[in-house]
């Protein structure tokens, strides 16, 4: 009996697929990366599925039905943006006990309206179930993409520029102040939490963005990053990601690193590094990418992009420069919460 | 506050489903049918999604995790071919408590592998999180059809004929019997079940197989139902979903109901009616579908299809004629379990 613990997320992943060949002709990607891509001459299907559990993924102590349900459908879009590709459908389906009223789902089915409305794609199925405990979406998300302009995270090659598309770790520290304000709710059910000057990194963490924006402004650029990811784990573990697909090392800098004044702020008041939180934290759904460095033209004049390092061979290994000028190994994690 | 059980399972559906328009060119059938069918010029891609709960979907104490693994990939392909389409991709999403260990998993995939390889599908992607308690999959099947040749529930017209795959009741009963021998063994643990002689029925709940000889079968026959589903919740039931859909009525002949023999003595043991068991059962995946009379001869030929009956104009209702010559009206069930 070995205990699922001890593999971890991505090794018990890899122990329950690598035994699945591909067979299909049309199956052009499997599993390995942001979604599944799937050949139908010329245009491809891209899949993309995740789910979402009460107690481990969502509290509904401090998390809106409302956004949850827009969240619940934005991760699953930010994986089909990170093939640079465009979400077309979803389908959701559900399981939940009988402590949730009609009025409940009507919530959270709103949530995953409003995302459907503002990110233009259809729900067109799912499921709908009773569980013993608490609650369970499981999202997946098809887009569409043309096959000469999708981004693996298997395409990084050494020289090439590793870009961040927003502002990292805030989501972790809004999830830890609302972890915070829950306890001490707990104990003093009078005390009501203020989190009117947290509103940004409390909102990082209740209702992201996927970054559609990108995608958009890279297909008016005339530009296709040669490896994209989306920061779902963390930078430093989706940077792990790509290098260890596309077989390659990678340098961060600490100073390209963008973390927002309200994220160092609160990093601070729990007594922990900013930039561990950026690296570490996971959550933003910011994208992660790599450009030929002839490209860097096109990224300069786009907003909100930072150059964050460069792409090396893989026996450099993956490091972080920090600002003091020291270099640190960068570690993956995935989760381990079994 | 409302009640889930006061919707029901369809009306909950319906609900939480009918606000949410149809956007997307590319959308050809969203909520509604077995599965979503999406355009790609053609050749069309179908998407089909289900969910199953420990505890209300599948009970471990009897059901073996490799046959869990299959039956969880089969009811999803199970809705492609019900869609006239063929299944080619699957993802699956597992949430696990750490009851569970590596082994378990590894049995739990050696039956999704079984099913990938027996249907020819491609696993190709997925997520693994953890549960609070218990296990939960979540299976997407992805498949593909000539736009010219899918069957959709709303197709049928007055004086089509009803056709049934295979026999029914027999996976209800099998159910039944699997649960009559957990409660025996719990009050007395030295005594071992013998279910040696009631393979065919056990079989029919454990290890359910799609139709996919049948949707061959339509392509060399140049067939195409006019309007199909798989039987999941039970002939009454998916028989209303046809007629709603399709805006007709229907009468079925008990005598043209096949039922397999085991499953005739395994209802007397159960004080239980086999028609009963055949047209509310559910979970025998055989396929109900209807076609013009004009292809009768078609059909002929085929083995193991059973017409059933005869599709009738709405205002004649939904009807079982019995086979002593009585008109019952069926009744439309979805589970009520929260």
């Amino acid at each position: 009996m070995t205990d699922v613990n001890t593999l971890g997320e991505f090794g018990l992943i890899e122990r329950l697929t690598n035994a699945f060949p591909i067979t299909q002709p049309s199956t052009l990607k499997g599993v390995g990366d942001d979604a599944a891509v799937i050949d139908n001459d010329g245009f491809c299907t891209v899949v993309s599925t995740d789910m979402l559990v009460e107690g481990i993924h969502f509290d509904l102590a401090y998390t809106p039905l409302k956004h949850l349900g827009y969240k619940a459908v934005v991760v699953n879009l930010s994986d089909i943006y990170a093939m640079n590709a465009c979400p077309r459908q979803i389908t959701v389906s559900l399981a939940i006990s009988g402590k949730y009223s009609v009025e409940a789902l009507d919530e959270l089915y709103a949530g995953i309206r409003a995302a459907c409305e503002t990110y233009a794609v259809d729900l067109v199925g799912g499921d709908t179930t009773s569980s013993p405990r608490g609650m369970i979406i499981s999202v997946t998300a098809i887009g569409q993409g043309e096959r000469q302009r999708l981004s693996y995270r298997s395409g990084a090659r050494v020289g090439d520029l590793i870009c961040i598309s927003g502002d990292l770790g805030a989501a972790y520290l809004g999830l830890q102040l609302l972890e915070r304000e829950k306890r001490i709710w707990l104990e003093h059910p009078d005390l009501q939490p203020n989190l009117e000057d947290q509103k940004y990194i409390v909102g990082r963490h209740l209702k992201p963005e996927a970054r559609r924006d990108m995608i958009e402004a890279f297909r008016q650029n005339d530009l296709v990053p040669t490896a994209m990811i989306d920061i779902s784990d963390g930078l430093s573990s989706d940077l792990f990601h790509i290098c260890k697909q596309s077989n390659v090392g990678a340098l961060i800098e600490e100073s390209g690193v963008p973390i927002h004044p309200d994220a160092q702020l609160m990093a601070l008041q729990f007594k922990l590094d900013p930039i561990t939180c950026a690296l570490n934290g996971g959550e933003d759904y910011e994208l992660l990418f790599t450009i030929d460095p002839k490209d860097t033209d096109k990224v300069r004049f786009l907003p909100d992009i930072y150059i964050a390092g460069e792409i090396l061979a893989a026996a450099d290994g993956v490091k972080l420069n920090t600002k003091g000028g020291n270099l640190h190994d960068l570690k993956a994690q995935g989760w381990r919460h079994f």
